[in-house]
């Protein structure tokens, strides 16, 4: 029974090409996140419903792919149930398991769970897929990777500046120039509170968010129509118009929360981490923006967002600090900050911008042609000398015609070609042929190796 | 709301330590493969039920976990398929994507997909999870990784010959002593032919393989009860007792076979593969083993097993040749070969025989003690310049007490701890202390970078 395969919608396959790509941000991501002392961890693609629900609002518990109950899933479900035909009701008796939908409600879990293994710090990263039920678009996927590293179990301020720092490293390793914002939430918070609508915070900062897409005008009329006064409308326009260098903005913003405790709280925290910053001779620019807000619900003091200069792309990476992680899982008082790299943006990023190494597009770099049985024999121990040498090596398999087997060398990119026929083979040598070049040369097998190793 | 966490029954968290050696195993394996030219590719979690279903035999099909249809899916599901409360009916209408449940069938899928794109014969391994509704028990888990290669659209028998030379060479870098078992499907044809009973092939080799465990009495009444004559059963005597060398049976079964053709067949591969490895000098010894049986009904030619010598555990590592694999997708003719590192069963033995180098037990290298935000202000520089030269670092966020601070050390088997107080500072110097020896030093910046990466 033949049939036309297909994927899930959403969903992808990452050929050799893309993979090598792939691997080159996760590797220059694993290998600076290991430099700063973060570990990584895994944990599995399903969780139980129970840790899952209820954790990313509704729109998430029904985004959450959930996983059909194994053998009679149906023998607990009675037939009034079934009668009823509804959806949401019946699904968390038909599973008991989704995928993971984040990485870092499965590190919470994690973290309560091996309570006893884990030393406090706990500074620990994790790159895995995760899975959403979102309507498949450009650039949104179903399946995706997330690169996440926080660091539980401390105040310090210092985590925040190691976290710039990592930004920093990453992006300058890439060779993409970025621009890093910063700002925090309980600098949001006292602005509510010097506008006189400390309970309207959520609504303020949704609103602010948009300020770069939608223009000050209409900020304010969503203000307007979220219900604030023009008064504390009024008493935000100063702080929005707020110009110049970071220390000039703090000063500013300082003078003006000054009668708020939270307001002066979040300056303080934001003026330690940028001075701590200045002595360290970051390559990116850091900057004090006090319209980023990110997901308001869940952040408790410093936020960052990342951005690339030289292409227009969302946010590539972003993070801050947040409290009481763990405490839904019954472990209260820990508090943690942490990053997320965009690895998908990146990626296209690095695209646009032509920035993958070259090495990346290579994997083999060295083609035995195959001309029959006596020759393979005489070449083998040479293929395998090349390898012992760390060359990367293929014999080609078949004795297929010589332009099949050239063809297959340039598809795949390889550099250097080796032919051994009888003239080879009496003179105990190998002809190397430089595919860039397409210069070819007699040589032994030490020279061949010394060669390509050069 | 609290609640006491748990992950699924059969999945498992991998921890920092478990992740690290976890990583070494895959790492070994990746460079070895591209060594020999193969590509990673990566393919989705979840894959269509219609390309899961029916590859997996009946009870693959029950082990499925399958996926519950986003939004209203019981929309589509009349009253009356409802009250029939059939779970095996009603699956396929509840869900249309399963979870992967091994990475060939997927792998055919991709090929079949992205003909057009693959350069033939085509090299790729991938190493992702998969996923089973298996009863789980001790070393039988529900998520697991597989740690494939294959090559298709070759049938030469060079690449069964680099699939041993694989095999060899990563469990010498392991330090793994093995014994690598290899024998042919066309051998096992001819000798249900010379027996006369080539229609019972299947039962033969399944009581063949037995032997090790049942012993020879038993397996000749299993083929009594499976129907096979005594005159089949006494033919079969003198192979099973076949001893010596590869090449002393080689040239007995030779002999058994010579009117099957298959059989014959099946043994000039065998001679080929063996006599060419040969010369290419393995370190672990190839034994050809009559009553190497493997998962029948999928193998077509060569196939193989490994075994440690030195722990009793099942097979580590297996594979061989198969036709056709893509002739389900509607793509047929493709032969192929290919081989699956068992990941978890070769952590257990480097468990078991304690291999892993030391490195793999260390992440940070070195931990600068926090005295305070004086001290810290003048150490950051220093931990900045050690990472700039590869040192994984760390600094310890908070200002706790000292013995906190070096038991993190210690539970991080951190090697060097920095500290720095009034005296070093006013020195211009941190003292280094080498957690090992106990040894302290004052050394400056540079020295202890030096030090560090000797």
């Amino acid at each position: 029974m033949s049939q036309k395969p297909s994927i899930p919608k959403g969903t992808r396959d990452f050929g050799p090409e893309e993979m090598a790509k792939r691997n080159y941000i996760f590797n220059v991501i694993k290998s600076v996140y290991a430099l700063y002392g973060f570990q990584q961890i895994e944990t599995p693609a399903m969780e139980t419903l129970h840790t899952l629900m209820g954790k990313y609002g509704e729109e998430g518990d029904q985004l959450l792919f959930k996983v059909l109950n194994s053998g009679n899933y149906l023998a607990k479900i009675t037939d009034d149930e079934l009668r009823e035909k509804n959806a949401l009701h019946l699904a968390p008796k038909l599973c008991e398991k989704g995928l993971r939908y984040d990485l870092t409600v499965p590190f919470a879990r994690y973290v309560v769970m091996h309570r006893d293994e884990i030393q406090l710090p706990f500074k620990r990263y994790q790159i895995q897929p995760v899975w959403r039920a979102d309507r498949p678009q450009k650039g949104r996927y179903r399946e995706f990777y997330q690169c996440d590293a926080d660091v539980v179990g401390s105040d310090s301020l210092l985590n925040e500046v190691e976290l710039m720092q990592i930004v920093d490293t990453v992006f300058t390793r890439f060779g993409v120039r970025v621009q890093i914002k910063i700002n925090n939430r309980k600098i949001l918070s006292g602005m509510a509170e010097v506008m006189g609508a400390a309970d309207k915070m959520v609504d303020i900062t949704v609103a602010i968010d948009k300020l770069d897409k939608i223009g000050l005008e209409n900020v304010n009329e969503e203000l307007h129509n979220d219900g604030l006064s023009e008064d504390s409308i009024s008493k935000l326009q100063p702080i929005l118009a707020l110009q110049g260098t970071n220390d000039e903005k703090l000063s500013a913003i300082s003078d003006i929360l000054k009668d708020s405790e939270t307001g002066t709280k979040g300056v303080e925290e934001t003026r330690f981490i940028l001075d701590t910053l200045k002595k360290l001779n970051l390559k990116n620019e850091i900057q004090f923006d006090l319209t980023l807000a990110r997901g308001l619900n869940y952040y408790t003091g410093a936020i960052f967002e990342v951005k690339a200069l030289d292409t227009p792309m969302g946010s590539i990476t972003g993070g801050g600090r947040y409290d009481n992680l763990t405490g839904i899982f019954g472990m209260p008082g820990l508090s943690g900050v942490g990053i997320s790299f965009g690895a998908d943006r990146i990626y296209d990023v690095l695209n646009t911008l032509n920035l993958y190494p070259k090495e990346t597009a290579t994997s083999t770099q060295l083609l035995f042609i195959n001309f029959g049985e006596k020759e393979t024999a005489y070449c083998l121990p040479v293929v395998a000398k090349a390898r012992q040498n760390g060359i990367f090596t293929e014999m080609y398999p078949d004795k297929a015609k010589m332009k099949k087997q050239m063809s297959y060398a340039n598809a795949k990119h390889i550099p250097y070609v080796a032919l051994a026929g009888d003239n080879e083979i009496q003179a105990e040598k190998i002809t190397l042929k430089n595919m860039g070049t397409g210069e070819q040369k007699l040589v032994s097998a030490d020279e061949l190796v010394a060669i390509i190793k050069k």
